[in-house]
């Protein structure tokens, strides 16, 4: 067995230099890699200059390909949002976006290049849409060829109205965050060993 | 000026012997209504035995034709919901796709049913889901021809997992909570007073 | 091994006496299972009288214990709705809603009890709102336990406005749809005999 | 009366040196707004170079003020977005966001800036997405002030797949999107003559 790896795209409107709630929640994850023996690394996808397109590649200046080729070196990828006006933020929409442009390339089986590898979400607000924000992570994903675990998602959102964020309204003490993150995590390394052991067979899906 | 009328239909997916939490915070909106002499009367859906289809009617023993009955008589609509899985109840999809069997009938000056009518919606739920409940009710509204007023909603729902729900979690003490309902519920009334005294003109609207 | 068993909720709005698109679709899938030799079923949701509510059983002349029983024998799941007003059958949501009463109950080894099932979705509709629908009905059963494969989904919509449905539009001769329906229905069994052969560990899910 | 003023904001992935799906349909709006004598800008906002964040702005480079000082002056706001994997474009949600950062604003009455102003969605894509996309649009405008016509939307989207666009198949030949545009656009101009003649009260929401 080789080494597994965990890409983490946080999808916060801020970049690095700034706190992250969705940060904080994420390494609930993490901390599950690292006792799983699972190689993680989070990508803060603000700090990138990205363009618009359905494509790999915008041109000049675009700086996905950098992204990109860590997502198809990991066996576990992570979509990672925080809310606004109820719905994930349009970083996390790009990503999609940016994901699909590489929906044609086929992997040495002739099936998607994201087949066999497991995806889920993390989602973090003040207040309510998590769920939606997560469905739609999720569901982009598995339109794009990536197996979905399980419980495949955590997430923290405070009740209705403006207030303070996970880190803190001390999200972390929420028990049901937690078992989220726990569930949601070992789910992911679960199906990855098993698909890195056993991998989907071409039968129906190869072109 | 006539009276004005308000229809709330409570999707609940309890019928009236229980307590809703909805009920509580629909409470909010009808107050407001008996302050500006708006007559209003809320329906619990699910006392109503109701069949499944997009026509008015669905034969022998389906008591929509009551509720659509005073749906048309109403200047204002509010669908309210409770949160299930994130989402607004089956049987609010029930009301909006029920509503849509009467979507090709047509006032007497040619223009849909609904227009010249006010919509809104109500969401309380444990935890998140609200704002993807209040959402597709609002735009099912919309489509069919209401009208639609700045802020028109309010919801209320807790923070993430399991939890109480409006009235044992005393949401009513939200101030954002209130705030909503004063403002929806005000606009609702500004609204339909406005299009009782100015209909919306025909052209382009009207077969 | 054991026989591998699907069952596919047909959540159209009309009882089995009437033709429903859904189901012309859903034989993509059927054949697929009989060429695998895996059993299945396609229950035409709206013959059974079915209770609301977020419980396994909601009283006296509630038929869902028939549904959920044939549910949790099935290794592969599919939930297949028809599209209205651009959303999923309020059938669907109410079966969503049921399958949510039993989502305390747990397997032998204590993870939740739609572990190592396998879930899909198909949605046919005259007209836009098929990946809105489908992606529901993905997301929720992902938070169920189900697993979800990639390509999950196969649909057919014609384009926008009203206009004949699936039969009608001979939306079989789509060869994107059917690609989809191939990808989909392989996948399911290629999963649920993984998952079958090697089923998910507990560390992290079981209580 | 003062001459009244409509801004499309067309969220396309593609500057303007590319041609637009989008801007095709649009132009049904803005030949409707022409002949009612409603004066009207489309601004391709991939043109102009934008920061993430909730806020009016995000530091040196920030062309946002110059959208939503137009915006500002606005009697008539449609937001405007092609669909990929079936939701809105990654900018429309961006604008959602900015225009979010104006959310605290006041008019000279004390009511949220966007008040009085009539807001409508406009969506083309190749395939399924269209309600899905223009629902979270409307909403969007709906929470943050503005007031919604009925039938406040056009969209054309062709069958399931991958296939043409808008321009390439003639989608312009559809009655039904045709006769929406032409619903949509005379509603957004019959509500922005009332509102502008008379204004929303302040009673309940005014700070």
């Amino acid at each position: 067995m080789s080494q597994l790896k965990a890409v983490i795209l946080n999808c916060s409107l801020k970049t690095s230099d700034e706190e992250s709630n969705t940060d904080a929640l994420i390494e609930k994850f993490t901390s599950t890699f690292d006792k799983k023996n699972v190689e993680s690394e989070v990508i803060r996808v603000a700090d990138y200059s990205l363009g618009y397109g359905i494509t790999d590649y915008t041109g000049a200046g675009d700086e996905w390909p950098t992204i990109l080729a860590k997502v198809k070196q990991a066996n576990i990828v992570i979509l990672a949002s925080p809310v606004w006006l109820g719905e994930k933020s349009s970083i996390s929409k790009l990503v999609l976006e940016r994901l699909n442009g590489s929906s044609d390339e086929t992997n040495q089986k002739g099936q998607p290049i994201f087949y066999n590898k497991v995806g889920g979400a993390v989602v973090t607000g003040n207040e309510d849409g998590a769920k939606k924000s997560a469905g739609e992570l999720i569901f982009g994903l598995a339109q794009l060829g990536f197996i979905i675990p399980p419980n495949p998602l955590a997430y923290w959102v405070g009740d209705a109205g403006p207030g303070p964020s996970y880190i803190e309204a001390e999200g972390y003490k929420s028990e049901f965050t937690r078992e989220n993150a726990t569930m949601a995590s070992h789910n992911l390394v679960h199906l990855a060993e098993m698909f890195q052991a056993h991998p989907i067979p071409t039968e129906g899906n190869a072109s």
